[in-house]
Parts: structure tokens; sequence; C-alpha cells
């Protein structure tokens, strides 16, 4: 494996400045230089104190006896695309290639190890599972929000689960960690894996999360509609919200897949809406030019703007509760051409849970075999504590105390892809 | 940046062996450990001798004056969902962000550079391009085979061309690199850049081409379709052939995509037909416990096969011309299963140019949009003689001589989740 | 043509009551006979009284000269997929089919024909034309209400249009009558065709208005999500709200397309929420014993029920603005499961704007290019103040005066039909 | 309900000739009168003695007695979307809605009730069926060709069938009857209904059989396929052979629905090859003017073409193999284009078995829900010997002597539309 480092392909020196006006800092130098190679393996002596990850894979040995081992399955959040292919994937993967007896899948979330829901569980065969990535959602159902640690270990015990697959975003994997910190402190074997589902793409350390690949063939198909509905009104405005609570990558990713949006907000990049320069001024001038306008905005962006009028909750899993951008939107929009004396329809449109519960695409369908197929390759080896993931091009085994220490932003380049794509203004940008 | 080498996320060590009988091969080992540096940036100190690519994106100094520049474009070989993306968004970054006056799109491939074929050069505007990405297929046509490098060069020169984007597989990325010498020969300074375009995802250092993603998931309703015919007649046999000259990444990824498939062939893995354990001895034994098939081959697949009827053929771009593998398998399937007394119905389904033909799915598109921005980026800094690739997270800037060394091939990886997908037996297998 | 009355297929008399308990009005007889004919002339002498429609069609000798002649098209309303195609093959038959020289787009609805309105007027070219179909919305843009009909007409006589063509539903059917009327008042020789536009499929005369089939599927796609969501959680209702201001075809024909809906409530059968067997008791019940319900509702339900709160308003066109019954039934729903301390998870789906702006399938691209034609066949011919209509298998020339005389509505059968498919009870319907 | 006899909507007469050139036989004129009535009831005493149907729809009385009823399904011919959603809608009707108890499913045709394959029934049950609509194909699978009759009338017997659904075309339609007339013959208690299939909408008194909806959706594409690999290539021909041996009407309606095609070529409308403004001549001026064409041939077209070679056969239900116009056509432009000197690039594009194995989209699934529902009514009334009907918007009973008489083909208007949509010469049809 050689690089390119001795190559020469410039045609000479640069004597003129780019006329990129909104990429200061994003510009890239011939100094930057990404690596041929993603594993320790091919980089060779030379990286043998880089950072890694375990790669996830079959082992030639496994810590637990197939025949003896059962399996248990719960799947916890929102609905995303491709939950479905995970538990199938487990299922097939633990029955066919292992040859385990008995696999159970607790219902709703973690409510199905707690005492009140565990007499709900299943029993989950490859006949059973045959079709279901067919249809959106998740067989199992799902719940938000912690359950006593305590009793769910005493349901894992009782029902005599060895390997534990936990599907599901930050707080569930915080869950799986503190399970499996609780059979740790009761001396017990039972492995617990976590499947990072997120379909807001926000987890460290994965690539890019099942079903975001499909939520953004959908939200693309928003940003069309609003487009229609703009062009066919005078000074015709489309709004989409899309899912994103932390972070801007449905949103962004949308915006580059389609051609269609103006502007596009996200909770990593504050901004003003009024005064000059500011969002709501930028709009006028887009219509008065345009006569149409489309917006895209993820659900977490705008929320400082919310902010003084206090309304903040959290939700049944303790998250905060957003409040809604796309109507504080709309209502500051309406309000403001209506003062401006601009003549405007304004359509909103929030295709969230029409996203969510979507069957996979084939993308996301493929890359949940796979995750499936690799968590029972980990649990069978006996690791546990953590979740697998997919970096550089492979699939890895990252400790659930890395994967939730933060979480993952929309990157700088993309971002600076996204203002080159809708040509938007960044005077209303605060940062 | 820490990685995990000091955790131990393992239950205990493992004394059972394995029951994947599939995977000898295949094992992975705790020392199998992946990057979490993509870049040498990242990497820091340790790995200064690591084999790097150029990372792709915008310069801070350009090489040539914007208000001076004139862009052409050519797109070569076969259809591919997403060409029309990559010249709107070429057309777009050259017009919006840099100010490049003129652009010229060439038709017909190479032909268009030709003195044939320059006469029906088009100007492309961003007006002109808006909505083409809406529409599989390419505004500009394309064709296959070479042209005389002295007469493009002569082409390029007339039309004053600066900046030569050829979208295009191996054999395009090939002719860029001899137009690229020609022009260093005669001391021009246009810039040639490759943008690579490999709907078969065989071209080494992209880690997933344009086009590919939209490929798979057409391909898996050939096989949802396949299985609906094959289910729907009393030992029914769906065929399904899928594109792949040269690797199976298709029939693969969409074979892992679907759960439908029972045999996948592709050509990395030579079979045999006849005998014991061959294939239409497993072909007929399934059928008799499962009474209905579904088969995925890729159309490279068994080409030695048919190499004694000895009729190999090049074509226009002197690739060789291929036997249909289709055809081939339908023929001695019927005739085997005759002989065996097997009454049974095979339905073969082709759906090369459907595919081919489709617009780019939302992935591709943004993919596309963004190749379109690395490659005016990379132009425009005066580089030249390369093609944007990606790999490990970044898009890159990769020799052309690197990145037509060898083609890239199914890896071992996917290949054991095929198996393990399709249960399909290894016997047959001569490799 | 004979019919089948003298033939006997029973197989003996009937003794067994029916168990069907919903259909008692909606039994059939043997004496309920449906007619072969669809024609006078299929019908022969003995029906020379029945009552007819003109039939639609080029005529052989036509009232104005073609290449005198000058179309103007306007496009009312709310969108609907296959505004464009309609634009489309009115343009097209126009140009090629009769080489009338000169077309006007008048852009966003009546206001286009007003004197505010008409400096923005398009010419509108077979080239111009050529893709629109292939996007949603309308390319004229639409808006809602009335102008002063004296100055519609004046514009008219100062652009020289010969034909104008209205797409719209009810109120620009009305508002073409009066522009004709206005003009054979003045004694003008401009001919006025109606080509009818409602999404919910209320225009009497008119077996399936276009952007119905499309909106149907879109619709379906809501109810699966909706189930997919009620399906993932414990006592998990998806709620879908779903065009029909005053008829509730879209619900009903979108609930028998899918499998998953267990209510469907409707404007044409009004129903009570409290007490025994009322709608929320209802619901109660099936979540009991079913753990998830799916509803669909046209937006026009329940109004009665919401009067109380007397907020009835009316829009630009002065429709009466109905107030959001998919809120409604949320608040009344968590309200009531909560007081009976039933845990559950509503999600509400709207996806109106979504359907409206589609661009139309095969079957309404196909009926919008016949309409266009029938359009431009009666204009030709001198034919005014009628819109073309489909009835019994042929289109047809409709007085605008009948065609708005009264509103259509769900018929009997189809609403026998969703009972059955829903298997909801009828304890909760008051009519 | 009264007409528009008496109303004018005429400007005044018409002097001047219709330029429409190719109408002159499809010419309408006033006298041309569509009847508003579509039931003898609405057309009151006037049209006593006017042809009929009777109307299909649950009877008050019934004949069978529902407890002790047993109902049987097979399903023949080739797959056509929607099969699946009858067998559904059968099943919960009989099961639902009058609690039939027991309901066999017959397995691969009529081949199911023969005493080989009547060992392999299933016993169908509302669980079973849930959700086999999203699947394209028959869950009972199919077979094409006769059975003997007086077996399958003793599986019925051995069965304690009373009901039998058939499910098919022509040929199943004409089976179905022979075992009425052996049933009536044995004086048997037994109804046999038939369920129209066809994809191909050939069968006389079904307004629009299910699956032809959904097959000219995925047609369309297939043409829009076309298009593009037309446009991409230096005199690109696109070439696509649809469905329909007898009947044009898929290849018509895609063709209407598709703004891409510039030849249609249907069995209803012989055509010649050869000579001046002959097709092939017609292709090549198209070419020279164009550089591109879009070809789209029904299977049945141009037989008489292909007679001279002689190897006409039949399949597995005695009908005509037909030779393959697509092979055909391809063969004979190719060369005579290369004789012509014109380089070309053709591609062929067969989709028959993608699209016959769809599941069925939101119309024919409703379709395919009321189709299943009337059967049974039929069936439990005692109707035997007849088929399920869509006439003048109602369903009907109609004999299945009267069904199968003759084909139903393309009609005139229809193709009339054809040639103005296309715009194709009619030079070359020789009819």
């Amino acid at each position: 494996m050689t690089g390119s480092q001795d190559m020469n392909f410039n045609l000479g020196p640069c004597p003129f400045p780019s006329p990129l006006k909104k990429a200061q800092e994003f510009f890239v130098t011939d100094d930057d230089q990404v690596l041929l190679a993603s594993t320790l393996r091919e980089l060779g002596a030379a990286g043998s104190d880089a950072p890694t990850f375990e790669m996830a894979g079959p082992r030639e040995k496994i810590f637990f006896d197939p025949r003896k081992t059962r399996g248990g399955i719960v799947t916890c959040g929102g609905l995303c695309p491709g939950i479905n292919d995970v538990i199938r994937s487990l299922v097939m993967t633990l029955s066919y290639a292992y040859g385990v007896p008995k696999i159970l899948g607790f219902r709703y979330g973690y409510r199905g190890l707690s005492s009140a829901g565990k007499g709900s569980a299943l029993e989950l065969t490859p006949e059973k599972v045959k079709n279901i990535h067919e249809d959106g959602g998740t067989l199992l159902g799902s719940s938000r929000g912690p359950q006593d640690v305590w009793e769910m270990v005493d349901t894992l015990v009782e029902f005599g689960v060895n390997l534990l697959f936990a599907v599901g975003g930050d707080g569930t994997l915080k869950g799986a960690s503190a399970i499996a910190e609780e059979i740790a402190r009761r001396g017990l074997e039972i492995a617990v894996i976590g499947i990072p589902k997120t379909i807001d793409n926000d987890l460290e350390w994965v690539t890019q999360s099942f079903g975001f690949n499909t939520a953004v063939e959908e939200a693309r198909k928003a940003i069309t509609a609003a487009h229609a509905e703009a062009i066919g009104a005078l000074n015709g405005i489309g709004l989409v919200k899309l899912m994103g609570r932390h972070a801007g990558s449905i949103a962004a990713q949308a915006v580059l897949a389609s051609g269609d949006a103006n502007f596009c907000l996200v909770p990593e990049v504050p901004f003003r809406l009024e005064g000059k320069g500011g969002f709501l001024q930028a709009l006028e001038e887009r219509l008065r030019h345009k006569r149409h306008a489309v917006i895209v905005v993820a659900e977490g962006a705008g929320q400082d703007l919310m902010e003084k009028s206090g309304e903040r909750q959290r939700d049944a899993s303790g998250n905060v509760r957003l409040k809604d951008i796309g109507d504080f939107l709309q209502e500051h929009i309406v309000r403001f051409l209506k003062e401006r004396k601009l003549e405007m329809t304004l359509k909103y449109i929030d295709p969230s849970y029409i996203i969510r519960s979507l069957p996979a695409n084939a993308f996301d369908s493929g890359f949940c075999l796979v995750l499936g197929q690799q968590a029972v390759h980990a649990a069978m080896a006996g690791k546990t504590q953590i979740m697998i993931g997919h970096w550089n091009r492979h699939f890895t085994h990252v400790p659930l105390e890395m994967a939730t220490k933060r979480r993952r932003q929309l990157d700088e380049k993309t971002w600076q892809r996204v203002l080159e794509a809708t040509g938007q203004p960044t005077s209303f940008f605060t940062d």
C-alpha cells in the first residue's frame, strides 16, 4: 500500500484568491492528508500506538455453548426504519449460524424487562420473523424511559437469558450499560450488546446509523412537496421540519440530496430571526426576488430563540421536550410578512411519523443484517458492554462508555456544502 | 482521541469452537484493530510515514482566474444513476461558487471531443441544468470507446477549455490520463479531473461509487419479483442477473438487502455446475425440500464455464464481451431438471437497463453533488490527472495512475455474510 | 347486445337470513339490474327519452379557425396531482393537433386575469411544458377566491384569448360560468371550458376526478405508517387525517385499499364521541382487546361535534374553514383514556400537503392527458360553459350549471364496504 | 335525473374543417349521447327492455347455511398484481362477515383439484392471510392448463366444498364453467364463482381488470427507462415490450401515461415493416431528425409478420405461443439501419415478470377487496356459473358464457388518443 505523497498533480503555484465567500473557515490545504489505512495491520509498525477499536466479526472460539444459550432482544425509543431487520437478523443468525435453541423478545422496550412487563415476552423463531422486515416499526413494540435495573436483571435471570441485545439510542445504551454493571456486580455470565439506533445519526463512532439513509430519502420527498407548494402560490413558502433534536444531519443531507431548498436551519448553528440581515429579512428579500422559498429546519434548531417563553419540559425518557420550531417559525414569518405587506402563503410539512415508520430501504436493510450478525458474533464470543459500531469501512466493538460520552454533530464540511448548495446568506447565523 | 485498547469487555476466555462452518478463513481475532483516525492529522506524530491521499476540498488560493476560465464536461460509458446530478453540480459550482462564465458539454462521450463530434457541443448554464437530476441518463449522451488523443486535445485548445471533467469508469479514466499527458507534453495549462463512475462499484479507492446505492435498491426489487414468481409455481425458480462484469458487489449487496435469495453467484468465486455437490445438484436438492428457489447471478460469474464455446468478443471500448450467464444457466438448469424428471418453471429476470437509467436516489444525489463540488475545487486549484475518491469518510484526490492500476473486487467479509444470509452450500465453489 | 336477464344462475331459493348485521339498508335484490348500454345509440329505440350528456371528442367541423385562435389557461384552488399534466396536454393538443399559434398561461388562478395579475402572463409552448408533468404542483401557480368578472373578461379581450380553459373545483367552475355569462352578455366569441379538479372526488358527473387515484395511493402509505406506530407502542393509536371537506371518498377508498384501518370517520355519517357505545368507548374496548388501533378521519368529519366552540371561519374562497378534527379527536381521546387510566401513545399524521403536491401516478397522468385533449376538442368546436366529465366509461360535456348544482358524496355501497373492511361497530354513528 | 339535451352550449355553427388528420374515423357528433343512467331503476319505465346484468351485492336471504358451508379457492394462470388481495378478501369476508368455519386453498391452479394435487390443499384462516397482500404473486401458487373435470368435482365432493372461487382468465373461466356444468349434471349444491384475472385487460364486461392499473404504473417506468437510454446514445433507440397477447391495452395506456413514447404497436392494428412509409423507414426518419426514438410494442403485435417462419407453438394451457416481437423488431431494426449506414444503439427492455409479480397498488387493492366481497355475497346467495364483473360503475354478475364468448380489445377512441399522443405517422398501419 503506497499513497500519493510523492506524486505531483499540480499545474503550478496558485496566484488567485478563492472567490468562495462562505468557506473561510473551511479551506483545506495540501497538508490535509487522508490515510489509506483503516486498520492497525494496514498501518504497519509506524502506528503501533494509534488509538483503535476491536474489529467486529466471528471468532474461532466462543464463550457460550450455543446449545445451552438463550437470547433476549429488546427495542427501545422512537421508531426508526430497520428495527425489524435487526430483530430478524439476530434471530436468523442465532438460530441458523449458531444453533441457539431459544430466543425471547421482550415487549415495549425496557418495560418488557420490568416485573410489570415481563409477562408479555414472545418467543421468536425464524418462521415468526421471516417477513417482518417488509414492515416498518418494531414487532416487539417500544417505549421510552428507564426501568429499575435490579428488576430487569432479575428478569434476565428468571428467563435464563445469557445474551441481551438492546436496540436503541443514547438513553438505551446507557441503560444497557447499567444492566451490564449490575450483571458484573452479581457475577453473572450474561453478555449485553448494544445496537445503535438513532434516526438523527447523532451517535459517535457510527459513520451512518441504520434508518438514516431511508429517512433522508423520504425527507427529500417532503422537500420536493414543499417546493411544489411554494411554486404553486404567489410568494409561496414551503416549510419542512425534519428530525434532529441535537444534530442537523437529516436536514443537511436531505438538502444536499434535493435541489430545492433555499434555507437550512440546524441545531449546531444558532441564528437570529429579527433585525438587519436576520432570517426574516433574508426570507423577505428572497421572496421579493424569486417569489417563492423553501425552508428546511431541523427540530432542534432555534431552541435558544424559544427559550424565553420558558416552557421546557421533559418527556418520559427525561429528554428535554423541545418546543416546535416549525410552529414558531410559521407564526413569526406570517406576522413579519404581514407587517411588511407581502401577500403570501405558507405550507408547513412535518413528515416525522411517516419517516420513522417506514420499512428500511435496501441500503439500511443490508446494513441492519450485518449489524445483527456482528452483534451475535460478539455476544457468542463473550463480549459485553459494547455496541456494534461502523467506522472507516469496518464494523467495530465500541465500549458503551465511549459511545455515549458525547453526541455527534454535523461536521463543518457538510455544513459548508449545505451553504454552497442552498446559496443561503450567512448573515443571520450568529456563530 | 483515545481508543478502546485498554478496556476489557470480555466475559472470560472462550472454550467452545465456533459452529460457523463456512467462516474458517474469515475468522477475526482480537488483534484485528480498526483505527479511530482517518487522517494524518488525527493520527499524529506516530504515523508520519503512513501512505495517504491528498484531501479534497476548496483551497484558499487557486490556480485559474475564474473570469477567464472555461469548463468542459464529458460523460462516457454505460448509463448510471447520478450522471445528471454530477453535471448539474459541476455547472452550479463553476457558475455560482466561482463565477466561471462559460461551460461546454461535449456530446456522446469522448466522441464529442473528436473532430467528428465537436460540432455538437452544448453550452451548459444553471438554467439549463436546474432540473436535470430528476431524470435518469445523461443530458450529454454517452458512448463507449476511445478517440484520438491528439484530436481531443486540439478540440480543448480550439474551444478554449481550461478545465476538463471526465465522468466515467476505468477506460474513461485511462483516456483522461492520456489526454492529461498530451496536455503536459504540449505544456498547456488545462486541468483534467476524473469523476469515477462505475455502477459495479469496482474502482479502487472509492468506498462506494455513485449509482451503486440506487442500483442495489432496484436490484432488490428484481429479487423480490423473482421470489414471487418462484413461490407462484410448483418448483418455481426465479433467476435474476445483475450487473457486475468483474465484481459481484451489486449482486452481493442486493442479496444482503433482500431476504429472498437462496443462491448467489459472483465473478470472484468460481463454481462448477455438474457432478456431486455441483450447483445443479444443490439446486435440485433445494427444490425437492422447499419447492422453490431464487438465484442471483452477477453478469461476470461463470465465464470460465462458458469459455469452451470460444465466442469471446470485444465491445467498442475493447472490453471483453461476456456471454450471457443468465441464458447459460437457464439452459443448463432446464435440461438438468428435465433429465431428473422434476416438473418446474423458471422465470429469468434481467433488470439491467431499467436499473442503469434510473434517476439517483437521495443518497446518490447528495454524493454526486459533493463529487461535483470537489472536482471543481480541485480543478480551480490547478490539480490535474487525478480523480475524486472517497475513502475513510473523506473525499480525496486519487492519482489516475493509482485509480486504474487494478480493479476492486468483493471483499471476503461481504462474501462471508452472503454465505450466511443465503445459507447456500459451499460445495460447488471451486476456490 | 343481449343481457343476462333470461339466464338462470341460481342454485335455488334462499331459505337463510343473511348474517350481515350492518347491511340492512344495503341489501341488493335480483331486480337491481345494471345496463349493458352506456350510450343512447347502444340503448336503441327503447330509451329515446333517457337523460343524456353530449359525448366529448373531436368534431369534423370546428368553430374557430386554428391559425387565428389564441388559448388561455388558468389553474385555481389547492394543489392536486395532475394539474401540470392537464396544462401540458392542453398546450400539446392546441399546438400539435390544431396548430394554434399562441397560448397564454395566466398566473396564480383567477388573480392572473385581474388587472393586478395580468401582467405576469406566460407564453406556453410545447418546449416549455414538455417535462412539467414530472413535477407536482402547477407551473402557473394557483390561488383561491374570486376576482372581478368584468375585469377578467376585459383581460381576455385585451390579450385576444378565444379559448379559456379553467382548471379547478366547485368555486372555479362557478367563476368560469360567470365569465361565460359576461362573455355572452357582451356577444363575444370566446369559449369557456372547465376542467374539473377536486382531489376529494366530490363533483357530480365525474366518476373519478384526476389526482384522486394518486391521493389514495399516498393516503394508504400514511395509514401503513400509522399502523406501524400503533403496533410499536403499548396501546398505540395511529390517527390519520385525510382530505375530504364534504365527502369522505379519499378516506373510504384508502381504508379499502389498506388492510390496517380499524375506524373510519367521514363527513357523510355523523357520529357521537361520548356515552355508551360512543366512539371513545368503542376505541377503549378495542385497545383493551387488541392493544392498538388505527383511526382514519376525513377532515370534514365531526364538524357538528366541534360547532359548540363556535369558531367557524371562511377562507379566501369563501369556503367555511373547518376546525381540525384531528386535533379535536386527539385531545378528546387522550383525555378520555387518561380518565380511564389506560396508558397509551397516540401519533397523529396529517399527510395533506405531501399528497396534494405529488406528481400524478400513471392512471391520473393518462386521464389528464385525455381530459386536456377533450377540452381542446370541445373548445375548438365552439362549445362553451361546459366542463369535461367522465361517466359510464365515456368522456362527456357537462353544463357548468349541472356540474355545480350539488356535491357528490360517498355512495352507500362504498360505505357498507368500509364497514365490512374495518369491522368497526356502528353503535356510534347517529344517522 | 335530467340530462343536458335541452341546453345549448354552442357558440354557433362550425364553418372550419378539423385539421386532425388521423381522426377521420374517430369523429364524434352531437348525436353521440352518453346515458346518465347506469341501472334499470335509474332509466325508469322507458328502457324496460334494455339488456342488463344482475347487480352484485349482499342479499337479504342466502342459499347456504354459513355454519355448514365450506369454501374453496383456486388461482390459475400467470401472476398478476392483486391475486393475494383477492384471496385475503375472500377469506376475510367468508370468515368475518358470514362466519363460514372452514376455507381450503387448492395449490398450483386447477392442478390442486386433481387427484395428483389435492393432497397439498392448505387451510386458509384470517390469521394466515392477514398480511399476504403486501406480497406480489399468489400464496396458493398457480399453474396453466386444464385438468380432468370429473376428478376436480370429485375433489370438491371429497373435501366437502360448497363454494368454489376460481381466480383466472379466459381459460380458467371456461374451466370453471365446465366444473359448474358437471356439478349441475350430478345435481350437487356447489356454487362456482369466477373472479376475472387478466393483466392484459382483455375480458369483456370488465371495465378494468385488477392488476391492470398497477401494471400500467410499472410499464410507464420501463418507458421512462427506455427514454433515458435512447437520449443517452447517439441515435439511441429504446424498445419496450409490454404484455398484451391479443389486446394492446397495457401498451396504449402506458403510452398515454408517459410523455416519452414515439411509436406504439399493438395486436389490433397490423403494420408493415418494409418499404416506403413502412415502420423501419419512419423510424429512420425520426432518428435523422430527433436523434433518438422510443418504441413501445405489445407482445401480440406483428404476429402476422413473423408467421412465415412457421414456428407457432402452444403452451401448457393450449394458448398459441407467440414469437418474441421484441427480438424480431430488434433484429430487423439493427439490420435495416446498418444497411442505411446509421450508427445507432438499441436497448431492449422487457419488464414482464417484474410487472406481473408486483403487489397491487392502492387502486387495485381496493378493487380486489370489493371483488372478493361480491364473490362471497354471490356464492352465499347460491349464484353459480357467473363471474363478478364491473360495468358502468357497478359490480355485476356476468354469466360465464357471456364473459368468455369473445375477447375485449383496445377501443378505437383510445387508439386515436395514442396516435395523437405519440405523433407517430399512420403510413405503416395496414388496417
